[in-house]
């Protein structure tokens, strides 16, 4: 009878329509009938990443896309830089060095946002520069990397723009060809609100031409060779076919929603949880200027465990947020605004926080987050 | 009301159980239920595979296992051998020439099973070999490899043998350590009964030990990082949740029915199969001597278009079976017993067969084939 409320930022819940569409009996990838399924979920992709880009399907989890996105348009030696604000911006390095691509690696401290006035700074003193790695929501710190500012200073150079949007597509706003962004990595899992198991990975004309000199070896993640198959509505390898099902509904939803419309939706979402964080006496982990709407980071109180905080929430109560990651690890707790939540959730979420933070003898009235949370979701 | 009867090699039907475990909310990956289910999968795996050896669960199709399987323990300028007789011994092929490894194929004809006598000429004459691939049942042609005889040939030898078994795991013999397998890859899709979306592999300590010295670039499939993980009971990055919960229902399915039984069953099921394609007047494609029981590979009589033939029992009445690939597309169908099928299954696919080929003007004795299936399926 337990409830079991999922606020954790990737899995995020499924809507009931979508465990549906999961469970039903499997089709064959080779029908009309997943073609004609393949070719509606590579033009909902298109309008969720508002790009008219090709749009990849990749039966792998994020990271896969992300290793797509280093082994198909670099070579060995090649230079690129790497915003790194948290680990998963520690990726990227990770990746660079594994393909033995040489990575000039922007440190941001973690919660702060990275300076486009730093990246400038490198693009001018090398002139080899091939790519500019990313993340749109840095995951571990609930930070949103300004990638417009970003693709501005890029606009007119050689310089390709790879942006992990895994956490914050469909959540947050990105505008891939406005911002002239020229690969975009996402995952299913997140604002997308499916089970794990897809990556997709938008490419640009620019890119595409970079993908003609890459020599990195690549063979399940071969981005032309998908591009190939797409053009003959299928995939190389026999894809994540449920998934795909349920990918067409959820697309569904969006569009019927409206891609502006769930973006404004997730950041009145997180301005509640921040506000209620802060009437709870909570400080916020990332700097406010850069606070994600995806993605809360709020700092556990002095003498709380968050590991045990956030443990009892979910083991006693049903109610399941993340905790820090590698150096944060029980320093903050994290609140996901993106995918199948509503405002409802969110408050329920507040209440098992506030419920177990007043157990745990923090110091704070009953109910003030709630009351702040709800003042910001019944403004006009 | 049309019937969805799926008989094909991959995806396989799924079990009403599974289907509805698919079905169900999400949970979090990072939590004590679902460590208890990698635990129980792993154990499960193990015994499916009939090994020891770690089992590391990968979120890919089949074919992310494979180029594990050869950038995990080759490294560029090594020496390998490939036995080749269809489109997936190909694919270790190009595997190998992706990642700069020396690869000395075998090609052995389509339908045919290779020889353990030209393996041994190739060791005889080159002591550099590190590895040889090959493909448990070549899912393009319906031919079974005989593992056994291969692995007692390189038994004493410090070459690795990579078995490709992801069409024919849980539906034909093989047992990993008795046999000397080194490395197994799986897939999801087939014998395991689930939806594509999950690939598996097995590696001896002889593998681990080559894995030490390999230089070939790899991130998302790093099998040492999957392992260290998975001594933790998790994954190095999200994994398909869904799919793995569903694995540990299909694998509870296994154990209850015992392996060797399974094996048994669908060999009679695919001795059925071919009776009755004999007896409607078709030959079989594979060499009696090797054909598999995990798919059957049936010519299509001159003069009947084959691609026709398996559209019309798709469309038309609901049971799809797989036409030929590449060189055989159009000239065989093939008829899947893995998985979640029984005799009636395999009844309702002969006697669509009879019909649409009964249509198309094919001469036999209508109902000819569902007798001699049906004989074979009552026999003691």
């Amino acid at each position: 009878m337990k409830r079991n409320l999922l606020l954790t930022p990737g899995p995020t819940q499924l809507p009931a329509r979508i465990c549906q569409v999961l469970g039903e009996p499997i089709i064959h990838h080779r029908t009309p009938q997943f073609q004609g399924v393949l070719k509606e979920v590579t033009e909902g992709l298109q309008y969720v990443f508002q790009t008219k880009n090709d749009v990849l399907i990749l039966t792998s989890s994020g990271t896969g896309g992300m290793e797509a996105a280093v082994s198909n348009f670099l070579s060995p030696h090649d230079q690129v830089i790497v915003l790194e604000g948290g680990k998963f911006g520690e990726r990227w390095t990770e990746l660079c060095q594994m393909y033995g691509i040489k990575a000039h690696v922007i440190k941001v401290p973690w919660g702060k946002a990275g300076a486009v006035s730093d990246i400038k700074k490198i693009l001018g003193a090398q002139k080899e520069i091939k790519a500019l790695f990313v993340t749109l929501v840095e995951t571990s710190t609930g930070v949103t990397t300004d990638v417009r500012a970003i693709g501005e200073a890029l606009s007119g150079t050689n310089v390709i723009l790879v942006v992990d949007a895994i956490s914050g597509l469909g959540a947050v706003e990105l505008r891939t060809d406005e911002w002239n962004v020229d690969v975009v990595v996402a995952g299913s899992q997140k604002g997308l609100m499916l089970p794990p198991g897809l990556a997709f990975v938008s490419v640009s004309p620019k890119a595409w031409a970079l993908a003609e000199k890459s020599t990195c070896p690549k063979y399940y993640f071969h981005l032309k060779a998908a591009k190939k198959a797409a053009q003959k509505t299928d995939t190389p390898f026999t894809p994540a076919i449920g998934i795909i099902m349920a990918l067409n509904e959820s697309l569904l939803l969006i569009k019927n929603e409206g891609i502006e419309k769930l973006w404004a939706r997730y950041a009145r979402l997180a301005q509640g949880t921040r506000a209620a964080a802060r009437a709870m006496g909570l400080s916020l982990y990332a700097d406010p200027a850069c606070a994600s709407h995806a993605v809360t980071a709020i700092q556990v109180p002095s003498g709380i465990d968050g590991e045990k905080l956030t443990k009892i929430m979910r083991d006693t109560y049903g109610v399941t947020i993340a905790g820090g990651q590698e150096e944060l690890k029980g320093k903050i707790v994290r609140i996901c605004q993106m995918g199948c939540v509503d405002e409802f959730d969110i408050l329920t979420g507040i209440a098992c926080l506030e419920k177990v933070l007043h157990e745990m003898g923090h110091q704070f009235t009953l109910g003030s987050g709630l009351a702040a949370a709800q003042k910001i979701y019944n403004q006009k």
